[in-house]
């Protein structure tokens, strides 16, 4: 059992930056249930750019976080044994072969069970991070949180490749199942902003607009319907909050949701069946003060509560 | 008709910086239905000052807005055509001077029914621009979002402007009808904070706590009932939001508004007749994350909506 | 009777930086209500440090607060006459010789009756505070905002001390009442997250949750009730604020409360018989945008605010 | 005798920020040998503006200046006796109103033989600062350290006083005596960049280039021999330094001197006969690590030790 | 004759933010000297991305930019035209294609024998710059200032350029002549710090020990010597100065040169045939202080001014 | 043998955040030449406070850094083998046993002749360095940058410790040698500026004006003839840097060394033996622009350069 190495003896700002000082393993994979990687890649970015320094800026502001998540009751390093994984090996400016070095890396994790918790990085790596997870589970329910769809089109045959539309490719690959999938937080002014090419594919999609009529409580119920017991990946853009809470990221949309409202949905959406996660667009350069980066440890830290507290349920179950 | 020039092959970070991209456009105003114009002055600033360079931020902020609103359904560039009209000449450190040379340079502009957006500048630029827009339209309503009043008296006659006063100036001058007119958001300790000097002029205010306690819909049914069909002056001060929203402004004051809301309420009171609006007060100098700059540029982008969308019913009534 | 030297005719940005600028005056305490003090000491922390330099920042960003107070109809300085004090004498890096040097410090003024409105500082002086308090009043009632219940017990007799224990030694010692005491807005992941501890002392507490589900008024009449007409030790720790309106702070959690919100509770308050006050943690070099010192300024503007209001109601029924 | 007030046991982040821990008094005057003097006015300015808070910046990073000068081997306040008078009553926006009020508050301080230690505020308060020098010593000698001549002429009579041309106003004026004045540090690409109108007047004038090519010890001798013994007027714009120890000024040029070369040029004209002096164009908002408040401090430091040697010679002369 | 369209009477803080106020002209290009042109790309960067945002910080830094320049005597506007061309097309992720795009779109200003006058975008834009060069003047001198020689080898096939090679591929293309070319400032740690890539290329090459032994005219004459007549292609990275004074930047290496330096520089090799230049590596978003785009507008001011130096010694030998 | 694990395929920028990418080893210390150790204490400073978080920036900073120093002809890993150690446990708040602390982990990394590398924190961790030290090797000589002698003796028998007195102890505790000492940089107006207490006893001391007067070959032949063959204790304080080159500290010191100086100076003392070494007072909460925490590693660079170097030597000797 791994677990995160800083004790209350220990101060959080002490020692080597790992997430939540976990145990940093890259050989020994065993009894791991989740894996905290790092994919500093950015190349698919369309405006600001920078969020290869993301893994690193959300491992220094993890510091702080410990293991009890009391609004859950639940303790996760008693269900769970995590390790930081490092980051994983990119080819800067160099796309396609960025995302076949991804998914190849991710491949042995996705086989040996363990939940990949994937640190951004621009949105893009979600690409080859759902090509590794539909290797071992076939097409996925795709939970996604952001103000953009990511699903334009590229009307350039020479580029392919953006954070702007793997989710469109990834229906396209089959890799995901878009009607059991749902994309939440939509707003701006940008391509795509009626989402007509989201509801061609079928995906489920509410704007900021939709989502703010409803309770949250309702939302989340909306998304367990959703999704059911199929395999979820959880795909959350930091700029699904509003740019104050995540001024860190490329392409801020005024007037979105507070780190609190989506804390309760992660939360609220405990029990779905999560397979992989990735937290992206995290971009150092413009968080001044590191509350982006903050603010994406705190929603992996919800993430892992939610898993450990469907393993706890399951343990509980089997008594 | 004129347009944003870059579409979605050219990066929103390219190019010379103008509103949204619009062109750069100084002799031809034919066929023209809105401007946007930097006013780069701030010598009327009682507190922090540097709003010259406000215009040149809200505009690097820009850069990311297009033309469609899907919350308004509306495209701006099918129904109206704008430019970037660059700033207007003004004289740091000589307040009547300056007053004098804005009210010349805008009444071109308003003589051709084109809609002056604009870009401040510390708020004492609504004065000279009111009083252009009243050679045109006579007493205009003011609906009128910020923290202070600015109705304040002063008592010294040597200092008779500042950005402190300019609405109680107005009325003097008989250039803003108070009666048809609304002022909101006011709070803080500052003078005038229990609004005597606004009520005895004949307006309608509404204090921060007053709108907090209001449905947005019934605030929004207030201000289009108040002004009914008469010329609109728009004027937004970015101190109306909270601190955290904008904090590059001179004199921010706790306990305001999110731009969700602010964003929502300009939806509102769609339909009103609007034929100038400034926005007023972004300092760039206290503006470290630039989201100052970035609201602003997105009231203006709903600003442009509603008129936009106030033109597409008008035609649709014409068919 | 002392009151801001700075009126309308003063700018705001002028003049030696005290507390709304208050004189400064350390040898005349007659006819003085309150004092606001500046306690420059942080070696209780236990995250990030500096928080000596709060005072100094908190007076920096309190220039433009007037008296009047408009959403309590109070003039401050009508009733109350106060000073800036300046700060205590502290030795950094020695933190059983501070206490006892606060201790010592602020005896003659609570001899005099005088309330002290002090600024932190970590959290940790409010111990030498309570401390010279219970010598005045003994036991007294703790109203306490915070993300932390700072009741946490230190398992390492060589660490007696620090900013996360205070209020279990204030029990342990006899200087606070907790079963007329209460404490609000406890969250995050850390070292007694589940409160067993505080409860076990005999404070009532609130979670963050708890008190999101609250109307405010329903809250404040909680407190009113819990603590009567005992003397009240009022504390705030910026961090009971969420991250974005107290960014400059060491040990900040997601998911706080707007200033809106503080405000509105620290009004709803109002009546209570606050004997002493300190608001903490306010750290100047993590404050890139000095929105923390503001927001702390404002709510000592409120608690000033009630104190008064108090006073203004004592004086109307003895007329 | 006035001398800083807090010692070695005080800490020099402690206490209500006056320059160097000096006692703040405005009522006692006897007794008095240097005066700083905060004048928050930037309304002057014709690029980046908010000197205004320049005092208080440059009194907040004196902190921990203490008064010994061991390069001069001189304990200031053996010496002289010193004061923080707070800051004169401007005029924000209004200039010659603003002028007005400077001269009138600095007389007295001048007739008291005080010499004042102006914190800028724009470098057009020299021009107030001579006309009250005049009146006490006549036209006086002007050492001036700066990368502009300020010497322009304005073209425009509704314009006439900005920081660029008050030293050839001043010259007009009858106040100061160019020929044995001296200017060192002119450099750029701005109005007046071959320094034909300081010519013209009679100033002697150094580019950054000329400064640069002769030793520091012989650039000190030159600037001696100009004065010789007549009443000084020094006058220190920060952007006579590179920008890198200055970032924080309104129009920096690029290719300046270190501090290191400034401090060695002020203790090289150690002997001038001082009478007044100002340190201007501190802009803490363009200031992010306080840099050019730290420096502008030291700058008055070596020019207060300087001033202290002279007093030291003195008596040990009369001995 | 196109130049800048701000005089002394338009404040250099006014107005759409073009190069030094010169004219946005996309169309007409008869009678133009030089054209200012951006190339926001950086695809090729391999550590800290960003430089996209460069031309908008270089421009926006460049307001206060006038055409004289004192210590060459030269008004650059009397003996040249110029122009600002906006942003080349560039497709950001896609590295073969923005080359290809740049070299189309700089090919015709080269043809109308304008020197261009390229703002980085990262380093790698050279080699379409140069390859748009050689197609005009076949192989040129390159003069080349860096803390890098970029003359790295890629060792994997499918990563053939980044912003660390491309003068060793301009070699290889036979675009640069190596043995009339020089590379000066290297320093550091990183691959190729022996400089034997370029020397094996022919490059002279000067480390930055090398050119700090050496007194800057014989460091000119060195590069005069080398390039004599022929057709210089001068490329200039911000990281040749030390990282205070370009802190914006992605490699900054310790230990570098200052700007009065690089300046000297700079003014020392005029006379040298310029037929294209470009200043590349300013990173904004690490450019807290915007120091890095004031110095590299500056270091443009210079170059242009021994541009028009040299055309009016070639005029006043025709008179 | 132990190396950095990134290679020129890896990115700098990726990975787990050790110094230079060095593999983090604790349990294994055979065969290692030197080990990176932080130590995150910084309860000893007496003005700005932060410097816990010192080693996590050095680390995040050293990303760029190889092992081939050009200057000196080296590739350290060539001779030496070298570990992250991660951080000792510490105590915040409580000086004497966080000193306790750190001698005792240090004692078996010198047991091992291993050099520890130490990353502070604020310079009193000297002091149980040394001790640490002298139980291996006895008295030590001291070679010291720094602005400041840190020999100030207290006054005050309750505040036996802080950073400016460990000097003064490690003399009065026989475990610095300070006839074979030498400290190098000091100036400042602060306590003991004219270095008495540090002649007393008995250490050799150069004020900055000292050292500026030397040529630098020379003063390094002075600390070589000072120190001869015995151990070295190398301290570097980043205040011995200019302020704008070391904003990032808590108490600067205008007019100090550049980068470039001090890395020749570290370069030109090639040759002693060094046995320890720290690298303290980096401050990352005043560190904008990284430049500190870079400038840190380089310096650190260029002592591991200087020890391979003496190493490189001795086996060339033996062979």
């Amino acid at each position: 059992m791994y677990k995160p190495q800083a004790t209350y003896k220990v101060p959080g700002f002490s020692g080597i930056r790992t997430f939540m000082h976990l145990p940093y393993i890259t050989n020994d994979l065993e009894n791991v249930d989740f894996a905290v990687i790092g994919v500093p890649f950015d190349t698919g970015a369309s405006h600001a750019v920078g969020t290869r320094f993301g893994p690193s800026a959300i491992r220094e502001m993890s510091q702080r976080i410990r293991g009890v998540n009391p609004a859950l009751d639940i303790d996760i390093f008693e269900f769970m044994s995590g390790i930081d994984y490092g980051d994983l090996l990119v080819h800067p400016g160099y796309i396609e072969y960025s995302y076949e070095a991804i998914e190849e890396q991710l491949t042995p994790i996705f086989e040996k069970n363990i939940i990949p918790i994937l640190l951004g990085g621009d949105h893009s790596i979600s690409l080859p991070h759902l090509r590794a997870a539909a290797k071992k589970y076939g097409p996925v329910s795709l939970v996604h949180f952001d103000a953009h769809s990511d699903t334009w089109r590229s009307s350039d045959p020479r580029k392919k490749y953006s954070h702007g539309n793997m989710f469109s490719l990834a229906v396209d690959e089959g890799i995901v199942d878009p009607y059991s999938s749902i994309q939440m937080g939509m707003r701006g002014s940008g391509p795509n902003p009626n989402l007509e090419s989201s509801i061609e594919l079928g995906y489920e999609v509410l704007s900021t607009d939709d989502v703010k009529k409803l309770p949250i409580i309702e939302l989340c119920e909306k998304v367990k319907n959703r999704v059911g017991t199929k395999p979820v990946f959880l795909t959350f853009d930091v700029d699904f909050l509003d740019p104050i809470y995540a001024p860190g990221t490329g392409t801020p949309e005024a007037g979105g949701f507070t780190t609190y409202e989506a804390i309760q949905m992660i939360r609220g959406i405990a029990g779905i069946n999560i397979i992989g996660f990735d937290i992206v667009e995290t971009l150092p350069d413009r968080d001044q003060t590191n509350l982006t980066a903050l603010h994406a440890a705190n929603i992996i830290f919800q993430v892992l509560s939610i898993i450990a507290k469907k393993k706890s349920l399951e343990v509980s179950l089997q008594l």
